[in-house]
């Protein structure tokens, strides 16, 4: 058995990476660690563990949790976990890390985006943890960065179209609609206020979210040339998931069947990401509570426009569940492991 | 009194404009008309009316309506009311119309998204009811039609960035967000079945909408050239509310400050239209029950896109309280009247 | 015009009571106060109001409320209003206080529930604002104390099966089921947050709620003998609105019919109680966003129980519509002026 | 492996049910039966299950059914199953039905309640598929009926306060709320329709509801005489989960403390009852996606009455979870088996 540690236990994304991991074959989870929880056991914050573990959340500790465990994931927020992280790859452990600290590249747009970076040498060895992009750099890294829950969807309703050069790469729009989940547990604030969230639409950090780079990075890198896209978040009173709706002009000739088959190859090996038939669109509730992407596409004849509609669970494929996929790949385990499971319906 | 006929009056649409006339102190409704649900009272179907109206839903009959009332408003499905409207405007009465059958000036374009049309002559002579646009032509038309409820904050969002050439008109695309309601109440169907719709996110409908013609339409007859937008509706698990993120690329040289401006201009009269200070951007919640329509703009810098958010009521500023601000209109009164309440928070 | 002022004009009761009086012919508002607010404006914290008022929230002075204004409405915390009630009470102003302040007579009870009491001189000389109940004496009354939310929809549900003797009085048990506005605006709790509110329910306060001597208190009056209730509180994912479910075992020899005939009696003049026809149960849909109250009667024959089901919407009938409703009593107004309106549907 | 049929797999409870069976290890799903929607695959209708499974639905056939499979669930309306699961017993397969058919072992009661029975003859040698209660001939059995989603939460709740004579067993009261997928996908009604259901709460059927008498049934069993409870069930805008609410008056001499100890024992050994600690309620979203049932105590202690709260989630421990519980048990294998993970959260 592969001994686990998770760093951020009490969190949304450490939360749902335990329930995740407590079906796993080949993990026994030997420590949680907490920064603010320490000291209680996990289910007497998190009830519906009752009868399924048992275990104390612990003091944050590196040193700790590298003797215990031979894995290390950490969801923390963006920058508290660097030196943590960098003491565990020193120490010659995998790491998996939820945040946004080794997802860019680039040290100058992580630092415009969010702060300076204490251990900006470890970018350039950390894997960005899409396996449907980075399959064999992942299984080969000892530090994987899980993509943000936005970028998820959003570059895999992109990638074939980009790659295959279907659109004309400066008119990408991204309109993604989140469930509140993806706010997080740690800050309560009057826009997660049940009464006000409740049947409210919004939009928010248009033009500005730190998602925005990744997106960037990672189609760029697929495209063979920069690539910038628009992107708007909308908060959706609904608990999990996430639909993107990604707009783009045709490159000239090109048609909504070409694209249908391009996206149908793209990921016709691909164990999480479905293509629905042409004519259907994902709805968010189909993929909650499960690892699947589902991607539907449909055209705007009358503007010569592809539309590319994703759906992911925020917390799973968005989250917990791709860093589960990461695990899997980096131990030389079937990607699939603990996650071959459907959601439920309704 | 005005003496007021309402067929269709146990749809949302119809049971919204009687609520919203019940306060209205010019009016008395003397006629409510049903299809299907003649013979109960309005009570019978509509428990939360008990102690404001005893009315009985009547057979659905013009002439009788014509005898009774001074003003019809027609809430039924598009088509069904055509030679309806037809016989009471020739009976000389003022007739508001809920139908897209009276919207669209291009008889074409009706036909090619609707069915053949009974009345084309009546086309002409209709106004289209967003007093924002049209509140000259609505004062003297005897036949109003009422906008749809995603062209109304559609065309809201876009009318001053059109009009003063802010924007590249080939550009604009509108992701539009709608509560449930706008499925109305006669069509059940599994989406809408609250445990499928619930905690759920859909698009549909992608670039072939009907209310596309009408946002084309009127954009166009602001620009001066034809506008083609790409549209695209998502159904949201809330019960009100439309939010309408519009995307446009900026004209050359121009900026988010000055756009700010030449909105806040275009509705400084405006009774109903709130532009939000620069920054700040909608919440559906925020118009929820009330006629208001909310306005916010923001700026993707890094691609130099302009980005408005409109908020509206779809039951209200999208449909019945359109109605009765027409009605106000057509009648001389005061445009306000039984429309100038805030919604309630939360 | 009476010139109207509110404390804790920037809570839910205080917001809900503003946008009531906004419809109100015979008052002016000239002062809101804040605790911790004070020096917004109020349409920075409620946008829904935006183009309905625009008035500054003030540093809480009794001084100056009572300098500007005829009638003073309290929507504070407990405890926290009392001397400034006191004071109000002292300058010869009329007082409505939304907190359980002066509800209870007993000073002993309210202070077992609560806390010290400092001015318990007042209690006899408030009125318990309910006005089916105490109608003359809301009128003679300076200081009037509205009832909590759940008192409401209990003693309305309960009063005429108590009053008539038609039930064993030691036999109710109270089911209550609240809308998350009920935990207010100030508290922000896990309990509340949209991800973790949404999609449960649960029970709480179990036999020990605040808002139990109350129910006891008035139901105690009408019996003309001691009550105790039990009483249990649910909270649901809901915006608004209370369900009661009251269970009590009939009096000897009592029939469903008899009831039915007490109860549309007992409420036949009432303007915002409505009796359901036999057979007939409410739904908290039905009274959201108005001052009804909404009771349904039904029996389980196997056990000679009666059930009585009421629905209010706790923010109105249940808070600020009854504080308007004691105020029109208050001064000599119609009772029902600004609260006449049905809500909205759906 | 162990082959599998189930009929009525289109419906909430089917489809619940082959997702839980996707994880079991020792069987292999050969049949799906449906009425209405033979013809299909399974992910036409439940794109969910895309990527997890591809079978079709079938014309309802037993014969064939037997061929195909060892056990066969029938997850179909009341009545309609009666002559399917008779035809399947008599070919001596093992059976599990969802339906009221064969959980009452009285035929005049079950004839009360819902229609004539065409196979009296069976109800003997049917268990009642609680395994809380009848673990052992459940083991025993050849056919088993899964109880009511209600029965299942409200008889756990207080088979250990009657069984141990805790209460006053002519004092229960279940006041019981569910979410809305226990109406089912098949009857779409007005009720469920989102925008009338949703911000929504109502009480239906009191005292006349089709699960009481197996709550009479089994208590009554417990008890050694005959108990009669008054039971209210209500619709919750959730989709799944049940909260019941359970009131008795104490016996004489009993405790709190007494009862929880009562309870703790009674439950000790079971893998899917949770007895919280003293002073904690339960929440239907800690028990969502599992088949736990969890269980809290309190007391009213002005009224000397016991209140235990249960809350099951009505798809699985209610349901389908339930039936795969005992289809464990019948077979011989881990009563726990696909069954024991946690829920999400949130």
């Amino acid at each position: 058995m592969t001994r686990i540690a998770i760093f951020g236990a009490a969190g949304y994304g450490g939360i749902e990476l335990l329930r995740i991991l407590l079906a796993h074959p080949e993990v026994e989870i030997t420590y949680l660690g907490g920064r603010t929880t320490a000291g209680q056991d996990v289910t007497d914050m998190y009830p519906h563990l009752l009868g399924s573990i048992k275990l104390p959340i612990e003091e944050t500790s590196v040193e700790v949790a590298c003797e215990r465990a031979d894995l290390l994931f950490f969801a923390l927020p963006h920058g508290v976990g660097i030196p943590m992280v960098a003491e565990a790859v020193r120490a010659g452990k995998k790491v998996v890390d939820f945040s946004a600290d080794f997802r860019l590249k680039d040290v100058t747009t992580y630092e415009a985006y969010y702060r300076p970076h204490d251990a900006p040498e470890l970018l350039s060895q950390a894997a960005y943890g899409l396996p449907e992009l980075h399959r064999d750099t992942i299984r080969d890294t000892t530090l994987c960065a899980v993509p943000g829950c936005y970028p998820t969807g959003a570059i895999l309703a992109l990638a074939p179209a980009v790659m295959a050069g279907l659109i004309e790469a400066d008119t990408i729009i991204i309109d993604s609609k989140t469930g509140i989940s993806g706010a997080g547990r740690s800050k309560l604030d009057l826009l997660y206020h049940f009464p006000e969230a409740n049947e409210s639409l919004l939009a928010y950090a248009v033009g500005t979210h730190r998602h925005t780079p990744e997106m960037d990075q990672e189609l760029s890198l697929l495209a063979g040339s920069q690539i910038t896209v628009t992107f708007t978040p909308h908060l959706i009173p609904i608990t999990r998931g996430i639909l993107s709706t990604c707009y783009a002009t045709f490159a000239q000739g090109t048609t909504l069947d070409q694209a249908q088959n391009v996206y149908e190859e793209f990921y016709a090996e691909e164990p999480f990401v479905q293509v629905l038939p042409a004519g259907k669109l994902p709805r968010t509730k189909h993929v909650s509570g499960s690892n699947f992407c589902h991607i539907g596409l449909a055209e705007d004849v009358r503007t010569s426009r592809l539309v590319v509609v994703s759906a992911v669970d925020n917390l799973i494929k968005g989250l917990s569940g791709s860093a589960c996929q990461c695990m899997n790949l980096m131990m030389g385990w079937d990607e699939t492991t603990a996650l071959d499971q459907p959601g439920m319906w309704p």
